[in-house]
């Protein structure tokens, strides 16, 4: 293996340890020495490689920040209504929390350094400006119920991104307020909660003609030729 | 002044100054000397009152608990319909996150500190069993649209809080997704949030007989002798 090779999965190994670290014990407690260690890499490999645990918070924020954007981004180019794909990137992102833990590590990394608020990369950049776009969209495209308030639209989206990022680590809310019917049952995913809130604000938010086709639970394309939509299914909660 | 009032002065001023600095920087960058040059009182009068940081913050949880659960009792006691109560039990602990720096740090620390979760003084004990208990009758009383799910009510309610807890601190998503209309307007308040997210979900919610009597916006008690309610108003947010 090539040098440059090799440093660049150095590189990504630490990226990911540090993501592993931050995820689990936020910013102030994750150290150096955990980090090198968990990515089985010397502290002087480390220090080649980051300057400082402010330069490690950055590359994991970074490198969260693309995912989401990717996801974000992806979401837009299908076809459909505006309003599904406002639907969608809450869907994507909560699957995307769920199974990446450099996605969370980034969630959190955004709250706990408010330094990193400016950053181009900051987590809520990666979605925030997308979702006012659509939801302008979603007022031109007809699928946004006439005379609906898009500010307040915005606001609950932001509402339960800011849900979402938390409850996904601690469920421990959620459980007490709703919990599983059966004793042995599990609790329910994030997307479960995020479909039933969808759910009850459709009838207020959606156009009457949109109501029937537009689904709670998000779509993604089915694959054929004309681009339809077919439902999420539990697809996107798998890595 | 006799020798045990001013101990327990000196406690109050210190669960205040430590309440100050977790609410600003959060546990983990939060020292003893800064908490006790806040307080104006010697690291040697702080460790006579508290042994440790962790002790500190268990205070600090407590005092927030109790504040938080004083409001959701208080509106517990309220005549009127069980679904108002929800609705203004999120109004008014919105209300005391944005007055009360122990309240902010109450809900932070319970965050940040997960071995707190079992604690009984935790921030969410305080509200999610009254509010789950509250939904419940809001199904007897006739106030829940017949057929609603409880349980996405109470997810709705579990998002809302755990977006206050980290809106009220960083207005930065809102401002992002929600600009001002006016270039010089001030931000809109989290109240203001909460109450166009009920205006939203009420419709869905609320039985039909009862939709022009809810307040997204909150109740109180208007103070005269048959216990009806009056618009909340701006008096909630005041200290």
């Amino acid at each position: 293996m090539a040098k440059q090779e090799r440093a660049e999965q150095t590189r990504r190994s630490l990226i990911r340890a540090a993501a592993l670290t931050f995820d689990d014990v936020g910013y102030e407690r994750s150290s150096l020495t955990r980090i090198s260690e968990a990515a089985g890499v010397s502290k002087g490999a480390l220090s080649f490689h980051f300057a400082s645990k402010d330069e490690l918070a950055d590359a994991v924020q970074e490198s969260a920040h693309l995912a989401a954007r990717t996801v974000v981004d992806a979401v837009r180019r299908r076809p459909g209504p505006a309003l599904q794909s406002v639907i969608d990137i809450t869907h994507e992102l909560a699957a995307l929390l769920e199974r990446d833990p450099v996605a969370r590590a980034g969630a959190r990394l955004a709250r706990e350094r408010p330094a990193s608020t400016e950053l181009p990369h900051h987590w809520n950049a990666a979605w925030a400006e997308a979702v006012r776009r659509l939801l302008r969209h979603a007022r031109t495209d007809g699928s946004l119920i006439p005379g609906a308030n898009v500010h307040t639209v915005a606001v609950l989206v932001a509402y339960l991104m800011s849900g979402l990022e938390t409850t996904v680590r601690d469920h421990g809310v959620l459980a007490e307020l709703v919990p599983p019917q059966g004793a042995d049952d599990p609790p329910e995913p994030p997307r479960a909660w995020l479909s039933r809130i969808w759910e009850l604000v459709l009838p207020e938010v959606a156009a009457v003609g949109h109501l029937p086709v537009l689904m709670a639970h998000g779509s993604r394309p089915c694959g054929d030729e004309d681009g339809a939509l077919c439902p999420l299914g539990p697809r996107a909660a798998e890595p």
